[in-house]
Order: C-alpha cells, then sequence, then structure tokens
C-alpha cells in the first residue's frame, strides 16, 4: 500500500506545492525521512526560484508528478546529523543543489561528475532511492545525504547565495571544462537573466573579458556599469554583430527560447566553444559549414557535480560573487512565477523561507 | 590589361577544365608561373577526384570562377626546384593536398593550423599572392611553394596514396585533435565513402575499435571483413540504434546530406564528440536537450595544417593505409563525375594523369 505524502515518513514538514498543470502552488503538508545515519538534516531559510520550477510546475516537460514541491536552490542550517555523517555538524549552514542521489559506481561518479550519472535523483519531482518521491526546498526541512550537502562559507550571504546552487554551478562548471577562464580570454555571454548575470561576475573574476550579448538594447548599461562587463552587443544589430566576427574564445549561452546560433558562431575565433546551458525545447538551426571552417564546437554542460560545486562556492565567496536577487515571501510565489515567465525580475527571486513559511514542526 | 590563361605564366602547361555550371570538363591549355626561389615544380602524376571537385565544377558553392581546374589530391615527380627550396630535390616523390598558400603571420598559422588561417589559398579555384587565379591537379605539372608540398614516403603507392592529401586528413585530424585516437576507445564513423572508408583505417591503425554507422545494411560485409571495422549499424534500424545508445567515445560523420543527428548524439556516451567532417548545404536539426545531458559536443573539422598533414602520410606510410581507388584516365572524367554524383565508386577515383594527359611541353 502506498503512504500519502504526509504520513510516509516520520518527520512532518509544509511546504508549497503545485497540483497540476496550472502550475499553481498552494501550501502543502508532506513528511521527510528520519535523519539516516549519512544524513544532514536543515531548517530552509532561503530558496530560489529557477526558470526550471516553473516549467517542471506546469509540466512543460513531461515529467511531472503532482504533488509537485519545487526549489533546488536551497540553503539553510543544520539541526541534525546521522552518525556517520563526517563534514557537517549541528549549527553549521548548507545547502543542497539540483540532486541529491547518485549511483556511485559509474564513471561519471568515479570522477565526481554525479550530475552525468544515469542514475542521477533529481532533488525535487523524482523517486528516492527508497521508492519515495523526492520534494523541494519551498519546504520548511530539508533531509539530504551528505555527500550531496554543501558547505557555505561564513561570509556568503545566504539570501543571494542560494541562487548559486543551480544557477552558479551552471555557468561555473561550463567556464572550467571548456577552458573558458583562462585570464585575458574573450567571452561572450548570451542572454541577462538568472544564469548570465551570474556567468559574468564568475568570469570577470576568473580575469576573463566579458561580452554581453543580449536582444535588449536597454540592458547595456546594465551590464557594463553594473555587472562589469567589458562589452555589450545587440543580438539583433548585425552591424555590430557582424564588426565583432572572430572575436571570442568561448560562448556561455543561457538562452533558453529557440534561437539562431549562426551568429553566434560567427563571433567565434577559430577553435572557439559556444557552450549551451539553456534547453530549448524544439531543436535549434546548426550550420555545419561555419563549424568546420574554423574548427568551432557547440557544446552542452549541464550543473556539476558535488566536488566542483562545492569549489564554485568557495570561489564564489572568496571574490564575493552573488547572485542579484528579489526576497519574497513564500505567498508571493504564484506573482513571483507569472514574473519570471515575462523575464520580469532582476534576476533571481529567492524565497524567505525561513520568515515565511509557517513550520509544520 | 589581364593576361589569358595561356599566356599569363612562362610555364606551358595543360589541363581539364570545368567552363561553366554544367560542371563538365574539357581539355584546357593554360600555364604556370616559372619555378619561384622557394617553389617545387612537379609532373603531375595522378590526382584523386574529391566530391568537392563536383560541387565547384557545378558551382554548388557559389564560390567558383571559370574555367575551373579541379584537383587537390595530387602527387607526382619533382621536376625543379627554386634556390632556396631545402627539403625537395629533383626526382622526389611529393604531393600538394587543398591548399597552397596562408599569410604565415596569424595566430593559426605559428600553430601550423595554416588550414584555418583566413587567408589561406586554395590548390584551385583561388586567387593566389600574385592575383592570378590557382589551378589543380588535374593537370599536366604543378608548381607549389614548399611550405604546401608533402613528402610522399618510398613504400607509398602514389595512385592509392592520393586520395589521402584531402580524404586522409580531413579523417586524421580530427581523430587527433578531438582526442578520438586513444587504444581503446569507440568511436564510430558515419558514412562509408571516400572519407569514411579511410577514416575506418585510419582509426583502426590508431588502435581505436570501430563502428560504422550508414544507411546502407549492404554495407556491413565490406565494412567489417574488407575494411575491418568491429561493429555495424544501420542508421535507420531504431532497434539497432537503440540498443548501442551511450556506447562510443566519439564520431566521425563524414555524409554531406542532410541527415538527422540525434540518433547520433544519443550513440555517444557522456562527454563524447559529434565531430562533422561533410558540410551540409542546409543547416541540420540540433537538438540542445541531449547535448545538456551528456556535456556532449557537436564539433567541426576541415582539413588539416601541413605539419600534420606530412604526419598523416608518414603514419599511413608505416601502417600501410591508403585509399581503395578505381583508377581512370582524364577522358573518363565527365563519366566518374556522374558516376560519384550516384556514390557509385569503391571508393574514389584516381585519374592517372601521367599516362593520360598529353602534356603541353
Amino acid at each position: 500500500m502506498v503512504k500519502s505524502p504526509e504520513v510516509e515518513h516520520p518527520k512532518k514538514a509544509t511546504g508549497w506545492a503545485a497540483r497540476d498543470t496550472s502550475g499553481l502552488l498552494s501550501p502543502f503538508n508532506f513528511s521527510r525521512r528520519a535523519t539516516g545515519e549519512k544524513d544532514v538534516t536543515f531548517k530552509v531559510l532561503y530558496c530560489g526560484i529557477c526558470h526550471s520550477d516553473l516549467h517542471m510546475a506546469k509540466n512543460d516537460w513531461g515529467m511531472s508528478t503532482y504533488p509537485l514541491v519545487p526549489g533546488h536552490e536551497i540553503v539553510g542550517v543544520v539541526t541534525e546529523v546521522g552518525s556517520e555523517v563526517q563534514r557537517f555538524k549541528v549549527g553549521d549552514k548548507v545547502g543542497v543543489g539540483c540532486m541529491v542521489g547518485a549511483c556511485h559506481s559509474c564513471n561519471n561518479c568515479a570522477n565526481d561528475l554525479e550530475n552525468y550519472c544515469p542514475k542521477m535523483i533529481l532533488t525535487y519531482g523524482a523517486k528516492y532511492y527508497d521508492g519515495t518521491t523526492t520534494y523541494g526546498g519551498y519546504s520548511d526541512i530539508m533531509v539530504a545525504d551528505e555527500h550531496f550537502v554543501v558547505r557555505i562559507p561564513e561570509n556568503l550571504p545566504l539570501d543571494a547565495g542560494a541562487p548559486l546552487l543551480c544557477a552558479g554551478i551552471t555557468v561555473y562548471s561550463p567556464l572550467k571544462f571548456y577552458g573558458l577562464d583562462k585570464p585575458g580570454m574573450q567571452v561572450g555571454v548570451v542572454g541577462l537573466g538568472g544564469l548570465g548575470h551570474v556567468a559574468v561576475k564568475f568570469a570577470k573574476a576568473m580575469g576573463v573579458k566579458v561580452t554581453v550579448i543580449s536582444t535588449s538594447p536597454n540592458k547595456k548599461k546594465e551590464a557594463l556599469e553594473h555587472l562589469g562587463a567589458d562589452s555589450f552587443l545587440v543580438s539583433k544589430d548585425q552591424d555590430q554583430i557582424q564588426a565583432a566576427q572572430g572575436t571570442l574564445d568561448g560562448i556561455i549561452d543561457t538562452v533558453s527560447a529557440v534561437h539562431p546560433i549562426l551568429p553566434l558562431i560567427g563571433l567565434l575565433k577559430s577553435h572557439g566553444k559556444l557552450v549551451m546551458v539553456g534547453a530549448p525545447e524544439k531543436p535549434l538551426e546548426l550550420p555545419v559549414f561555419p563549424l568546420l571552417m574554423g574548427r568551432k564546437i557547440v557544446g552542452g554542460s549541464c550543473i556539476g557535480g558535488m566536488k566542483e560545486t562545492q569549489e564554485m562556492v568557495d570561489f564564489a565567496a572568496k571574490h564575493n560573487i552573488t547572485a542579484d536577487i528579489e526576497v519574497i515571501p513564500i505567498d508571493y510565489v504564484n506573482t513571483a512565477m507569472e514574473r519570471l515567465a515575462k523575464a520580469d525580475v532582476r534576476y533571481r527571486f529567492v524565497i524567505d523561507v525561513g520568515n515565511s513559511l509557517k513550520s509544520s514542526s
């Protein structure tokens, strides 16, 4: 017999869940497992709203199950640790990102790339090892295997640091993996949203020269003056794009809408790399000739492994990198989702879970 | 005043040229420059027919000028060298591939990647440094700067070795650059034509396990028994493709027709590489999600630099790698082009220039 979410585990929990493809969220009582030997339990203080939360709440990708508690940019303070937990103690500031499980035996896991493990378990909307559904950070408490828990350095603000756990690692990992982190390199960032604005900050901290590429000319001032980008291109301005042909070593493309990549490939130097971190629902048009002529590549990247996620958070703390956020109470979440769908946020909503969600325990 | 091709240079030359977009070739008298200080002049003995010769003869890419003498898989014997030529002497066996000039001062040139130099000069149908048109190897003699001349090792047959100068380097270079040359790796080769059959041979010589992927089930025996591939997949057989998901470290895709790449991306392991060396005229459909999920890349590659071309020819000689060819006389060239358009050749036509083209000198 399948137990109801409220009683399947011993720990009472409460959160906000989507109930159907309307994506509308409402209060939801459920439960979390008891703290296992290797588990860390923590009180959730803040949770970022990722664009994928919106897609998942509405089942845009056809993989959602309801009730669905979103949230994978989760930070809080440890309240309990299992007997075998080694890296954390009660009172520590911690975070959980997009995943809470993996096989720990495949090649990817052996190389600290749990994010590419075929059995990777997502933080919400997935089946955990025990067959129960995983619930995300729009909730009062979180229980996670310590392997998937990140230490938040003392000087990193919890609210503005939360989005690093998805947005941050999503752009940090490809900058490193594709070798776009060398001082003096020229790197483009396409799209100045939740991912893009953090990409600019990381790339700048790595010593890279950053060109922001956006459809909106009115983001120029923001990109240059506030985020510290070195230059700005309006993607639909053919003269600007033409003048910048062959100038970039790489591009981090954060756009998840269908968009032309031919102009982006043209911006690359020979052997340049266009790295996609947004996932348009339909295929893009790939012109092959320009790839051949410059031995260019189009690659993908998806979050990062746990070791690299800790490295990223430590790097962010060292360089004072946080997301630009708008902190909201939990009962504003549906309005926030509407605004997010219109890109009306600068640049990330973060839910003040600790102060606005009445705890169940 | 522009001089006619026949008198613009001092050396008489003869060859076969396309005159218009019909692509039909006919005898053509022209001239070659006098042997310059750094030039090597050689009697052409064999010239391979590359698929691009067909496209160029018909101006399929919109960049052809007429008369056009195709041919960039050219081998022969040196008849004269300039005073500053250091690596060659009269009687040496030599070859010229796809290019005869470059700027020698850009980053790519400095890294032995003349093939990606923006000022690279193609062997035929291009403007040489002096403003005159370059003519290819469907001709009796060739004059080229020694930098763009390759030494053909003694044991490499000139006829079956000729196609290495384009087909060979086109597949050898990406195997090396994309790191698909490690013994025990699993590499796919898509398309079993002029490029593909040589790719199988090079990959096998590198110790790689090769899977041939083809639309034609009837190429299986040939691929496995004659070329020594380890396995064979029919690209339209969904069961076969499904069963082989996630098994390949990389794929060399030689197909120049528009074709689906989603199944190919699916065949790759995480972090796998799909390398395009054929150039479909229209964009392909690029599904982004699968790239992200496995941190896979789609890359391009275009021939190779001169240093690597020499390395490739030496490697081929050491491992007895040649193309499978059908040797034809020059007056069969139009028929050969027709058959090539129907992929009716196993696997490369090579023109016996030395024995079938009446020399002008």
